[in-house]
């Protein structure tokens, strides 16, 4: 299991939103510094080939989790994968990862928490949400809103990651009342006019939000 | 490798032409004992999680090849992967899947044939085409035709699928001046209003595509 402060901004790139495969790169290399400490890649409209290429590209230092795809993952020596529910079943993709690979698997509602209580130590994260409506994922589900994030991380018995509709304005709120260990962006940091500025708004958020849940702890 | 005369008739087959995944399995438990010699499971609008399941419940007996997913391969157990030019590179699908895998490859061109041949033993076969104009591949290249065809064939140093637009009407004359070891079909099967009287008639012809083309290299 990974640690919980591994990650408190866990950045999901769309080489598309970053503009193709080596301004991906470039703009890794920029944001990272400013406080990512964990990047997923995930690209739906990409075939696997250019996946994998870009994935050998990507700079090294901190966890890349791979979106769906373990074949990618295992032939690009990346960290991990996130799963959802329409992937690969958790018990195949854990058997062919192998017991130290990062494992992440999306929760969209009670029923996927008790699965993911179920699976125990198969996984090491839960990506949560959407907290908010989003236009990243066509395919979304309503979101969840605040108080029913708060329910399910309290439940979680994995580290907690919120994603969906989250950028610097909502950031502080969410982890002080929804309470995740992290949060999760796309467009908040791919789609910024200024990336590394919005990464360092976005971790000074997450910093306030954690601080704002202590005192209302403490009072 | 696997040996030139294992597969005649290779049967690509498309669980949303089929109907979905209960009637898939019960179309291939009709089809296979007309003449089936390899089934590919091949569905690109459909999430892993459904194609493993499918792969799972296919019947057992004839090589089970499974397009692009390296991982649905693993997870399944089937005997293969088929990869293109914008899958995972042959030489990392190999490495995942070990020696013993079946692993066939896209050619579409010239260029790609030349690719083919600098793999060797990496690869066991090749998918050559569209041999005819297909509705099944939307992002489809122009076809070769069947002078084409008969010139890539005869450099390949692998056995050899030819694949696209092929029928009972046109797949005697693709065996017997084309001269592929093998013929593929997508929806001259899967989309017959009956199938099995189809694969019987596909059987036929190539047979006697084959006897034309041992008359004419006996004159």
């Amino acid at each position: 299991m990974i640690p919980k402060d591994l990650f408190s901004l866990y950045l999901i790139v769309d080489p598309i939103l970053c503009g193709g495969h080596s301004h991906c790169v470039k703009f890794l290399n920029a944001v990272i510094p400013c406080g990512v400490k964990i990047v997923q890649l995930r690209a739906p409209n990409w075939h696997k080939g250019a996946i994998l290429a870009l994935a050998k590209d990507l700079p090294n230092g901190i966890p890349l989790i791979i979106n769906d795809h373990v074949d990618v993952c295992l032939a690009s020596g990346a960290d991990g994968v996130h799963l959802g529910a329409n992937d690969l079943p958790v018990e195949s993709a854990r058997k062919l990862l192998g017991p130290e690979a990062i494992l992440g698997y999306s929760v969209n509602n009670e029923k996927a928490l008790e699965h993911s209580i179920r699976l125990g130590h198969k996984i090491d994260y839960l990506g949560i949400g959407p907290v908010f409506l989003t236009a990243t994922k066509a395919d979304h589900v309503p979101p969840l809103g605040i108080e029913r994030l708060r329910s399910i991380c309290s439940r979680s018995i994995h580290p907690t990651v919120a994603i969906g509709g989250i950028n610097a304005q909502n950031a502080a709120e969410v982890m002080a009342i929804g309470a995740p260990d992290a949060l999760a962006v796309i467009s908040a940091i791919c789609a910024a006019d200024q990336p590394t500025k919005a990464t360092r708004e976005l971790c000074q958020e997450i910093e306030r939000g954690r601080k704002m849940k202590k005192a209302t702890a403490n009072n």
